[in-house]
């Protein structure tokens, strides 16, 4: 190889990831129990799973797991279309339909395949999408996919969106948002988006990947907690959510209209050319599934211990410059700014057996470097004290670092 | 909704399909033993599995993945450059690299995603794909996602290749192909492909996913087969492979040069952005790789299951119009045309309780719709008979009626 080829550029190209404090590194976990995790080989009080609600390690999902591989085996073997659409999986899509109200779900591997899918399916080039500015990667990456012109409203704001559809001469029209943003922790207006979508005819793309299982009655979800739900369900709405979070398993689902999801099942690329999840997933799924709706005390422990996180950082981050973000879900991103000051405060806690990992750019826009925080009704009231006084300890030591060099 | 809807299309375009005999529906499948399942409730001798070496039910991965799931749960709860990397995934991307004698895996939750992710963080605008015309969906999605200028060539065409090589002036060249083609079952020419890379300072990206575990000694692939091994491995090729076809689990991975899979950690989107694949599927592949290596008696019986179908189908097919392509691989295509007439020869099968599913556009060009027979270590030679003799029957039948109509 010649010493010009591009290929040499790769290694220069992570050194200046490392100037930019943006290099990433992976941290080999192992369940440790409750909250704990077993991190690169170090007992740590672990505040970074999205498994809200502590089912990932419950014995009903893994003994239903395993029964799921001893019936099935480990894999479905093909695509859905061929011969990878196990009984479990098919028991379990008529499943999440009927938890989240709606008529019909499509049971996908995963969450990013399903909106990299889901959109370039549903609109391509002439239609028109319209996109939340603080949207997952997926759905951008699908937005992308699709061909159509895409809108990027700001962050919540339905009257930008408004003068965006009122503009746009494209038929065919699709408002895309997460229900519950992955970085922020706050929650779409369903209702004002939809009501929006009816007045200018757009089909609204929800992603409850943070919000299934942890919202709504019996946690049903984004779409139940804005009550459109079973007969008051409406066909504008294409759902969609994550399984790997508050299920505690992996994949993902579509649900909607019936005509909507068969349309989907014929034409989304990542679902119809990829293998079908395995039943033994679907099993585990299953079993979740009536955890969730039953638990209901994981909910009401989890709520609780928002609310005193967020009590009791109140006094102990004055002055310091970090910020918590107006989020009443578990997710608490404690916003720091820079990107090495945000490695440096999650090294003070990994320094106190705490493990929170730093967000940097490009997930988060620039200047928002921050602690991801997510709770989980896996943890104790005990865990969440341990967190503020630690917090609390970092931000007084940042005050006066501040003021020594002032 | 106003009847003027975009939204009330969705049924419209369903008759569509249904009118150019591309509509496609789903079996609810369940093994049964063997190479047999249980479709939509009958058992049918199956010839549809990508599961080629019969490994997806084999009790050391069933056992490997319940002990998966009782040590790390079944789910991973995050993205892997968060808190989803457990133990058991490092493990495996060690033993991946070593089983495929490269530096550095990758492991990912779908193969799908791998490629939609991994085209995109090696090359943007302004760089230039050259793409085999028979690739799978997801590397043109991929291809797509990236902005690089798509040179697409003609099947295993390298003389074409070489001229759109020399043509792009593009610093960065990525040559993309299926080592083996998903829906031929033909070999793309590794040596002849890497040669035209080095020429031209192009990285080759080989897509092995109907390769790995069954080309190449104790099954470590296409590359392996190609002797491009351990010292001989070349920093040029990027390979990928799945590991829910003959490993018989789910996800894939990416394997190369440190710097290049590092790089790759640090940019893939749908790797960042995304949930980790769950510690117990790891495992189960754990143990999948070391049946590959063990099991040579799985290839060499597939390898004569492939020779006993074709000499046994040669006579039968004459003068049919049906013709067998030319795969010495597990995918052995019975071209047939006319998607009804495809349609018709897999009810015909099905009549005779055997189940070999239709492949139409857009999977496969217009025209070419076909039986795509997959076989397997799971099959005796007497199921290769049954089909052998069904296939004989469908064919004289077809003959027998053209003559009719003559």
């Amino acid at each position: 190889m010649t010493p010009s080829s591009w290929l040499d550029d790769f290694p220069l190209r992570m050194v200046e990831l490392d100037r930019a404090h943006l290099r990433r590194r992976r941290a080999v976990v192992t369940p440790d129990g409750g909250a704990r995790l077993k991190v690169d080989g170090r007992s740590m009080l672990a505040f970074c799973s999205n498994d809200y609600l502590g089912l990932s390690t419950h014995p009903d999902l893994v003994r239903a797991a395993c029964a799921g591989a001893q019936a099935f085996g480990v894999g479905s073997g093909g695509s859905p279309l061929v011969s990878g659409h196990s009984a479990a999986n098919e028991a379990l899509e008529s499943e999440l339909a009927a938890f989240v109200g709606l008529p019909r779900a499509l049971y996908f591997y995963a969450g990013f395949a399903a909106n990299v899918g889901i959109v370039p399916a549903l609109v391509g080039a002439g239609d028109a999408i319209f996109s939340d500015a603080l949207n997952h990667a997926c759905l951008i990456d699908g937005a992308r996919l699709s061909r159509a012109r895409i809108h990027r409203f700001a962050h919540a704001d339905l009257p930008a969106l408004e003068r965006e559809l009122a503009h746009s001469s494209a038929r065919r029209k699709l408002v895309m948002t997460d229900a519950v943003f992955s970085m922020d922790g706050d929650c779409a207006d369903i209702a004002g988006l939809l009501a929006l979508c009816e007045r200018h005819d757009a089909l609204l793309l929800l992603d409850d990947a943070h919000g299934f299982g942890v919202r709504g009655p019996q946690g049903r979800g984004s779409l139940a907690e804005a009550g459109l739900f079973g007969a008051a369900a409406s066909r504008r709405v294409l759902y969609m959510a994550t399984l790997s979070k508050a299920a505690g398993a992996a994949g993902a689902f579509v649900a909607g209209d019936s005509a909507l999801v068969e349309w989907l099942l014929q034409k989304t690329r990542s679902y119809i050319f990829a293998t079908a999840a395995p039943a033994m997933l679907a099993s585990a799924l299953s079993a979740s599934l009536r955890r969730i709706a039953q638990d209901e005390w994981r909910r009401t422990h989890l709520c609780r211990l928002v609310g005193r996180l967020r009590s009791g950082l109140a006094a102990g981050l004055q002055g310091s410059g970090w910020q918590l973000g107006a989020s009443q879900t578990a997710i608490q991103p404690l916003l720091i700014g820079r990107n090495d000051a945000a490695l440096a405060a999650m090294a003070g806690l990994r320094a106190r057996g705490i493990w929170v990992p730093a967000i940097r750019p490009p997930t988060v826009p620039e200047g928002t470097a921050r602690l991801r925080i997510a709770l989980s009704a896996a943890h104790t009231e005990a865990d969440v004290d341990q967190l503020i006084e630690a917090l609390t300890a970092l931000a007084r030591e940042s005050v006066d670092a501040l003021a020594a060099n002032a």
